[in-house]
């Protein structure tokens, strides 16, 4: 949307919530009917729930299934839940198998199967494979409507199948191939169709394949189309067999997901189910809470270690003005290792066996940091303090840089290692942790130095 | 790459480097040569940049064009370096119009003009279009070459037109429909062409386009091209004239890119320009070096304020041990309410118009927050300490709470309407603004509490 659509979004939403609270159903169907569908999804994000379920029943039915097949899967399972059973039944019945999936692991359990029950036999049938895969692999978020040829088929007898399924595939862009066993031998685009004489085989101008299984990651699998710009991705069984494909415009909605969770993470945040205004206060509140309850007993640590220090603190009080700025520096080195690694391997240019490479780069760069921020921090403050201080803070800084950068690295390698999200050791976790143990560092440093 | 592939290509590294030592050129063939195209470049990504020419020249052409391409321009550019002049005009021929500016944009000046020299009349007059547009805008990573049809032609001179251009045309699938003056006045996708009668005029089997002008940024018309999850995205002048199109493979290039950058700024480091280990050390620390100062600059205000207090310090030590704990939690608080804003502004969930809505919300938000931690923290504190310790303790958490969440809220709301990335405003950048505030607001709120 451009600039002059986002304004009449927000002008709409102003117009429509007073005509709602007066129940004058009539002027709000004048109202969004100019809207696009682009435009009316960014309205529903932006007004609560129930008026959302309002508007969302006041639309033409054709133009419905567009705004919530774009709606985010919270958003949707929300707005269902406030729905008849009988207009639910129907958006249902409207949307492809792998929507109609993506749905389903959103909504309460015991609304899944009476959905299900209202299918037709086929619709059912195609829901229930993709339902069959893991939660999180790609075999949930395929679509099994694809259409493919066999190696042994000529172009015309391709186009003529492609022509037979114009309007229930997902794609008709690019073919798997399939030898006699279902196996994928090689993929052919309808580019490449077009190109060819139609008495040509199939096999002679098809392309070698890039496949992936059913049970691999869907971030993994959408990584992989993207970062190879395939408009689909052929998706196999165990076995090999072809049993469905992940489409780019997929593939981009599974990595904004997933993306979307790992920058929440990354700041200790939930990730929130629905746009922003659209998530209640509450909703803001409990996303925050608990990590920020767990930060919180974490950094007891520091009042533990400090305590131990009491003594030293009473008898050199000037200590205590550099803490904020020791375990600062050392959080921030942290997070920025954190950060260059985390999204390394997201990308995919680092993996899990480089554990040591890793530790040996950031260590080393955590060392260059403290040399030079402790060469001059430790000048400084020798000037404006005294010598003596002034070689407690360099070392200290030298010491919490190098430590933190390396902790700051190896983190996300060990979480990926054991399989937990690597964002999950978020900044603030590697915060918390690199202060207690710097304040440890600090202090004894500043005792043997000092000979306190 | 599935985990056997990325295995190979570990041990190709380590093959190959000891080959390269040797000089044994003969053998990196042999080596390389079983290795997919999608190997050899997470290959040369591992590769320190030296090898890297090496190894890129050893690779057959046809293979090695597939390579350049998916390198990151960052790579691409020190590559171009390390070649001699023939061998660079040649992979620049060899690429589109719209790969060919992105790398220029990379390389130093000196070397585009030698570059365009090299090319054909035709391809010379499709790179200059793209440069004509302004830096980051979408006219710069557009396509200039695209198929269109017109409103009055038939369905069959449509498809004739498609056939005459299925060896260059950046994507046949979707074909902007344009009036007399060029203007777009719908798309048609290969798909409805094909569905369609061969007689029909295009204008009756049209869809509405969704289009974007040349000078919008990257970002946003990438975004709104996944968003709508369209294969292509027709970009127009600004007197809505058709000049090029943005496909969706290089719309999720464009957002990863953004996102690469986003994630860096949000934890205090310069992007880098190359892979984690194709980048050297002292680039890694550069990349580093300059946030870490400013942040520890600006962390010299804790010690200031703490100073200040220096006299209240000495007279009650016990203040010191909850230092760390406080702006701990008033960091953290920060950063969760810029992650969530931050995020949805790069989704669109929110607008600079609604500074004041998310004011409130995270004023309401650290407020919530603030009261849970600052009656749980102040309880346990009066227990172990005393009754008028947990009161400043309680007092100050719920102080910190609301006045981080709301700063870190509008910080990149702010930064948005500045027009600076928000990102900018770091996480680290909000830390440390709200380290000092918090502890001025601790110790105002000691002195009163503890009238000293």
């Amino acid at each position: 949307m451009n600039a002059k659509q986002i304004a009449e979004v927000i002008d709409l939403s102003e117009t429509i919530q007073p005509l709602i609270a007066e129940k004058d159903f009539a002027a709000v169907v004048d109202a969004v009917t100019p809207a696009t569908a682009e435009q009316l999804t960014s309205l529903l994000e932006r007004l609560p729930l129930q008026e959302c379920a309002i508007v969302y029943r006041l639309l033409p039915k054709d133009r419905a299934i567009d705004v919530f097949e774009n709606l985010s899967p919270g958003m949707q399972s929300d707005l269902i839940g406030s729905l008849r059973d009988a207009e639910v039944a129907s958006i249902f019945a409207d949307l492809d198998p792998d929507d109609r999936v993506w749905l389903l692991d959103e909504l309460p359990a015991g609304l899944a199967p009476r959905l299900l029950h209202g299918l037709t036999q086929k619709d059912r049938q195609l829901t229930a494979e993709v339902l069959g895969y893991p939660k999180g692999s790609v075999g949930r978020r395929m679509s099994p409507e694809y259409v493919s040829t066999r190696t042994d088929y000529t172009v015309a007898q391709t186009l003529e199948r492609v022509r037979s399924r114009l309007d229930d595939a997902e794609t008709v862009y690019t073919l798997p191939v399939l030898d006699g066993s279902r196996h994928v031998t090689g993929v052919v685009s309808l580019r490449d169709l077009l190109k060819a004489e139609t008495e040509q085989e199939i096999s002679a101008i098809m392309q070698q394949a890039e496949v992936t299984t059913a049970y691999q990651t869907a971030e993994s699998a959408a990584r992989k189309c993207t970062d190879l710009g395939l408009l689909a991705l052929p998706i196999v069984d165990k076995e090999s067999r072809l049993v469905g494909v992940l489409t780019i415009d997929d593939a981009v909605k599974i990595l904004e997901h997933e993306e979307t969770e790992d920058a929440a993470r990354q700041g200790g945040v939930e990730p929130l189910r629905r746009p922003y205004f659209a998530t209640p206060l509450r909703s803001l509140v409990s996303s925050r809470i608990v990590w920020l309850l767990v930060l919180a007993v974490g950094a007891t640590l520091t009042v533990q270690v400090l305590s131990i220090f009491e003594a030293t603190l009473e008898q050199i009080t000037v200590l205590a003005l550099f803490v904020p700025l020791l375990i600062g520096t050392g959080g921030n080195t942290g997070n920025q290792a954190a950060t260059t690694v985390t999204r390394a391997l997201a990308l995919g240019d680092v993996r899990p066996r480089d554990l040591l490479r890793v530790l040996a780069r950031e260590f080393g760069v955590g060392l260059s940091l403290g040399s030079l921020l402790g060469i001059l921090g430790g000048s400084i403050t020798a000037l404006i303090y005294e010598p003596r201080i002034g070689l407690v803070i360099g070392l200290t800084l030298l010491a919490v840089c190098s430590m933190a950068a390396t902790i700051g690295g190896i983190m996300p390698m060990v979480a990926r290692a054991l399989r937990v999200d690597p964002a999950v050791f978020s900044n603030p976790f590697i915060t918390t942790f690199v202060d207690a143990t710097g304040l440890v560092v600090y202090f004894l440093i500043a005792r043997t130095i000092l000979q306190i």
